[in-house]
């Protein structure tokens, strides 16, 4: 497609992020283009908005940046099969090479080699965006745009949720951000036993406790939070701890709070290197330590429409906010928001 | 305790049950006595009733029958840890030995001395019932009576679902009959993506329908089923089929649409050998077939029961009648009914 | 690269093979061209000689056949990383298309829009063949070239060995053709407990005896082979079953002489439907049948490097018998005999 | 049996031991007598004897210690099944209680009411020692006594080793002394691609080099071992990481030169909480971190039986040390040394 196009991004090192008029990307070969409808906003890109320290070291202006989104294919680069114009689809942010040992052995997103639509490669806070049709998820045609538009993020919480079943198990959930959030609609979709959801501002705590977390429980007293989930599994402790926060009093909270033989998923970023009892949060424990990053390509997408499909996941109370792209301002100052009230915030090219 | 009660069972060889006056059973090591406050029917009971060729060969009259029940636990044997006078307990009918390889691998459930109680031991048709404390499980003391009533034939329904995840998968359960709809409001929890529940039965069909099955198929036309999932599935075909029937047309639509790579779950008991096509159902799909007897003890329960206290899981609409224990010969003209309006049938002693 | 090449294949539909002179494949977008250095022949590689049913359904001359080979890299086409001439490969004959559900998920092998080499595309009895990169298995580049040359045929029996672990297991394999032997290999350098080979030729139990089986039954005798293998696992059965040989009495004796909770795996490809005794092989004992096809891309080629690289794994005992590629007919004529002394068949280019 | 017996252990609080006169233990129901042939020492035994802040906490004189052993069983009690006098038993340590959580979900080798033997009850290092019929294994008859003595600690190496399939795989093992000596031989019985194995101590590891590492690297210099490890795994670093030191600086070069995907197996106690790089160690990389105390019961010993049944694994290299059991001190002042020439010290009564 020729032209040009409104994006927003990084047009210079520093803070804030500019409005430009850049040229449509050109698809090669095996690549789609799509016309963004919605896209959301994610951690990172606050990141770079701030241009703090890791997007000095990782942003390379000008970039387009974003990595949220969905729309409709409006073109197909040779070589590709499977996708035609008009296919509504959401955006797999990761990048795969394919060839690599890790891409090999069915470990396409944390891919050697790996690149990140909107940290590596032109994102999509723009009309349009170019991407591998390996990295396309063709939605159901009828697919409110809003579901769409989050089935990225919600989709790290699909993967750190359902890495190991949960149906029927004691879930604790540290961090009710957005993920979090999106983790208490997931493990409630897919029947977990008891959801204790945990976080230090109260407006999280609620809007948890709306989205279906059977208990929630104030962060600031780690021994009250681990007394209680104790006490509700009977003495045993939560089968699944889904680490959202990356704060370390939250980490020791959810290993204190965790069964013999199970499960905590690591997921939230720390700050800074973490001390861990070995002994007796994961050796006397028998516990699995799992790491999470990005989402299974695409176990974990097939999972998550499905869960859609059946009308019991529904990701849409998550999104506090819609705002039309060229307000990226107004969007990143409520994201940055400490009040506890915002979700997932949704931009409208 | 001392005594007798009321009970029944299978006094004489033949077909039919007599009401009698025994004992009350006298707990030894290891042992508890329960008081029967609900028990339920299992397809094994029609056939010991009606006498049939597997009953005779099995049965060794006089024995009281029946392996499906709750009720408080009354006395606590010598040895016994973690259970008391009062607690609210459903049965493991599967009485492992403890110390056969199968045991000490974590199959308990098909130990290779297996017992199982109302068939090898005195049954649960009675006001007490003892049994070995590794079978008894203790349920909330909230618990509705018709819920823990039904643990163990709905725990087939769990461990068969949820031996491997099935949230977000596409499902087909062929067969509706009590296990078969238990899979149906299980999997349902559990966030099936999609539930097609397949019977010849209309009637049954319309039981499925109403407790939660996405879509409902007539096993009549077997090429329309296998015909319809393909189609509603991207061609892929079912994530997971349960098959609950044993019937071998059924056996035939389960593998046909079952998906590349997909699970296809034995449960339900053909009368003789089946015809498989082992080249295009197992190997070049790359199908796993799971074989399923009992439940496991006790990571089905624990499931089943966190199923059943986060609110998804209700199996009460699957229970369509109710007797006293002494009406057993109605309760079991109910049983054989070929109308398909028969879930669940329990008996109240 | 320009030029013509010399070809072994199917010039005219009917049994035998012909020698040809074609011109050298040119690579596309994403492809590699090999030198063929070694060459060997698989069972389909005969049907499609002998121009049986199935080869006249599936194979349209003119085509150069064959799918087992090595070489060097001797042309990178656009687009390819992590491949360079000179670079020494085996080539996965399964080509995926990448974007279906199934390759999707991690089963590649078995994609929906599966081609085979030499089958579906032209294959490796020729000087030179083309392949997509993403099929290429880079080698050490001092691995001998037999061995580089039977990696394909043996990741069936990696796979089919290592699909669970058989660490210290009791393992039944049932069929000693090729892959039969090279499971026996497999098993051994894994470390399998116990390794019961079966066949009904003596020459083959004698090959699967020297390389490693711990004992060889006769397959004429079913009763006698599940009885021995009861006897030597303290009347357990065998953990596992690996099925070679795709004849139904063997499949019997899998499952009889398969323990509680084992594994049945299923390679061999029986020429018609099998009656299975669901209730007794599959259900009540709790078993897994697991269906396998290909090899995983690529797990089961790191594996098998592993194991090579090891020094524990060696297939050249299982090469019996080498021909210059333009001697095929000889090479065929060997492959079709009956007196069990011939395992794997190479040719060389 | 009647009468007394020569036992060794804490008579009184405070460092060494005493030799001691004492009864014969009675065997209760569900237990058996076992007359101690061989016995060995564990890390544990040398707190004990030294009486550490750890054993002054937990151990109660007077108590004979010591808990790995084996021998003849000469007397059963009442309600046991599956062993008989003369059966030539090893012991688990690990006695479970059977009826908590726990032990009900697989996992009695960490049950919540835990009772070591030796520890918590009367040990091994006596003529005679009593244990729950639960606890004991039954080898082969022809078994030497020298292997059936250390079967208890090498069960940790192989449960650590096998907990998922090492067949293939490139592991590192930091830390030699017993339990990662044993782990080697068990790697290497299993197939394992390429063992490095890491400690400070030249002796330790030229003994790991003798028992099959494939390479030896001096723990000295971290980024030596993490240089090395990923120079020899095409830059991916190790599939299986296994810790068996418990040194902060082992930790932390394991996850360094853990692979994508990997698995740290976390087994060496640390005396104090440890620093990780969640981001960089286990989210980043998608790492399992399993944490491994005792032995699965029992799938670790039969998968262990398999192997030295198979003539793949002795463990015999590894004891390079035996005592008369009444030189206990001698004993013990050996397994102090820090001179690295120390593997698995044994007793005999």
């Amino acid at each position: 497609m020729k032209g040009t196009m409104k994006a927003i991004g990084k047009w210079k090192a520093g803070p804030g992020a500019q409005v430009v008029e850049v040229p449509i990307p050109q698809v090669g070969n095996g690549e789609i283009l799509v016309k963004v409808k919605g896209a959301s906003i994610c951690g990172t890109d606050v990141h770079i908005y701030e241009w703090d320290e890791w997007a000095q070291g990782r942003i390379k202006p000008p970039l387009v940046t974003g990595h949220e989104c969905c729309g409709p294919v409006v073109e197909v680069g040779p070589g590709v099969t499977g996708f035609a114009e008009g296919d509504l689809v959401s955006l797999e942010s990761h990048i795969p090479c394919g060839l690599c040992a890790v891409c090999r052995t069915g470990l396409q997103h944390i891919c050697t080699n790996l690149k990140i639509l909107g940290v590596d490669t032109a994102g999509v806070y723009a009309d349009y965006v170019k991407i591998p049709a390996i990295c396309a998820w063709k939605n159901d045609p009828a697919m409110p745009i809003e579901i769409a538009t989050v089935m990225e993020p919600m989709g790290n919480a699909v993967y750190a949720s359902l890495c190991e079943p949960v149906s029927g198990a004691a879930v604790l959930i540290t961090g009710c951000g957005p993920v979090g959030l999106f983790a208490t609609i997931v493990c409630r979709a897919a029947g977990a036993g008891r959801i204790f959801a945990v976080d230090i501002n109260p407006n999280r705590l609620e809007m948890a406790k709306s989205l279906g977390a059977h208990e929630t429980l104030n962060a600031k007293d780690g021994d009250a939070v681990v007394k209680r989930v104790l006490e509700m599994t009977g003495g045993d402790g939560a089968d699944v701890v889904l680490e959202m926060s990356g704060a370390p009093s939250a980490i020791r909270t959810g290993f204190r709070a965790l069964r013999k033989g199970g499960r905590f998923t690591a997921f939230g970023l720390p700050s800074k290197p973490v001390e861990i009892d070995f002994n007796n949060d994961i050796i006397f424990k028998g516990a699995r330590v799992i790491g999470i990053n990005g989402r299974e390509m695409f176990q974990t997408w097939y999972k998550m429409a499905g869960l859609v499909r059946s009308g019991t996941l529904d990701p849409r109370p998550v999104i506090t906010h819609k705002f039309p792209l060229v307000e990226f301002d107004k969007a990143m100052e409520t994201m940055r928001s400490k009040d506890g009230k915002v979700g997932k915030v949704m931009l409208i090219p």
